[in-house]
């Protein structure tokens, strides 16, 4: 996907909502547990009923790995399934991996090419060559880990390097790999405030901003402080959305809790387009 | 497994030699392209002819993760084999993970409970909520990132903070997270020289050492500045012992250049033990 058509599904769903998949067997309705595939049934659901709503899903890894073998393989009936009946959705693997370069390299070709996400969660940790595999691959993008939402962040992300917090020497650095165009920036909505510093590093970038609802974040500083004239965010929301009721109506509840941030998310954008 | 059991296989083996599978279709001999699991094919063949000249396997996950189900079909087969015949290796997964808190704790069961290793490498980025769900699990082991064998450790992780590098302040925080005795450290054997200053701030943590061989870096400069009074280092070759020869005398080579390691380190453990 391009970030043109990006933009587009924005405009024409009048949303900038990412809805995360991080399906946990513990949380979602006891009576899917009956079903083959209890991962990819809720995702199937919640998928069907909120697709209109949002314009990316951003499935967890963590969460299928923690399965194995079966866990891979709803991951791949998940992704398969989004790209096959809703192309237009921009899809995430949050995956958050970063190696050496030819290790980078299968980690890349593993997320953009063979499971065929548009783009992949990167730890910028090991640097340059760890990083730049993954931004070879034309129309596909790298979502590098700058400002995290986690209270950890302030370990090491904001220390500072030369009287610069760490997150922005990695966001700087970061501008002059090779095909810097294809990144995009994690940047948790806890830490709003944060992101008008940002914006004057990367005015153009979209940004992925977790940590909106059950992390504390909030919508209207977010988008305060970070939105750009192409709306410029994804604002993730996963737990609140998918969560919203373990029981039979947990479709129904999604889709309105997903319903609500969307109608907010339209009401920003009267001031944008 | 506990320390005190490795330090034992350490003096037993007169070795310190961790082996890592990096299994790769393209590099792997074509006769084995036949077998019906061409990559536990290769890792059993080299297992069985290397367990007694090594203490450490470590797969490195992304390998496996580019061959989806496949792949991790693979991995749970190769992991299952040496812990059931082989339960006196260490074993490492190369995951290099690492996200907010419940995401890493679903990371840590994954590899250090369900799958079984008895050690996973984990990124410090996102600081000490990410990394300490790793380090609840008894007698398992989180090797942290710390200065890594690649160029593009030097992108972040010697930069300055407080006029200390990242990876020393990375090191120095770490020591003071919740269970941080089971911590053990990434240091690339390609910046051996630095190796003395992190024996200043941990002299009896383990280290695994990457980098030896086809990365550039050299067994002797890193035992000079890095082994302490249990060795407290873990060597790794890849490519340069599985790779050693991709023709049918594949088991033959990748044992004789694990030989020869293994006499280099017996030769320098007689001035330890």
């Amino acid at each position: 996907m391009t970030i043109k058509q990006l933009i587009e599904q924005i405009k024409k769903k009048k949303s900038f909502l990412c809805i995360g998949l991080d399906t946990d067997l513990n949380k979602i309705p006891s009576h899917l547990l009956n079903e083959k595939d209890p991962i990819f049934s809720f995702n199937k659901a919640i998928i069907d009923a909120t697709h209109h709503l949002c314009v990316a899903y951003k499935p967890n890894i963590a969460f299928y790995e923690a399965h194995g073998v079966e866990g891979w393989r709803s991951l791949e009936k998940t992704i398969n399934y989004i790209n096959k009946n809703y192309p237009e959705i921009f899809t995430i693997a949050d995956a958050k991996r970063g190696d050496i370069g030819n290790t980078s390299k299968m980690y890349a070709k593993a997320f953009l090419e063979d499971l065929n996400f548009d783009s992949v969660t990167v730890a910028p940790y090991m640097g340059k060559d760890s990083v730049e595999p993954f931004l070879t691959f034309k129309n596909k993008y790298t979502i590098l880990l700058a400002l995290t939402s986690n209270q950890g962040a302030f370990d090491f992300q904001t220390q500072k390097i030369d009287e610069e917090e760490l997150y922005k020497k990695v966001i700087k650095t970061s501008t002059t790999w090779s095909n810097s165009e294809n990144l995009m920036y994690v940047i948790g909505a806890t830490k709003a405030e944060f992101l008008a510093d940002i914006r004057k590093i990367i005015p153009n970038s979209f940004l992925l901003v977790p940590g909106i609802g059950t992390q504390g974040g909030n919508l209207k500083e977010v988008c305060k402080y970070g939105i750009n004239e192409n709306v410029g965010l994804l604002i993730n929301s996963s737990r609140g959305i998918i969560y919203a009721s373990n029981k039979e109506d947990f479709v129904d509840k999604a889709c309105q809790k997903a319903q609500e941030l969307q109608s907010e998310m339209e009401e920003i954008l009267k001031n944008v387009f």
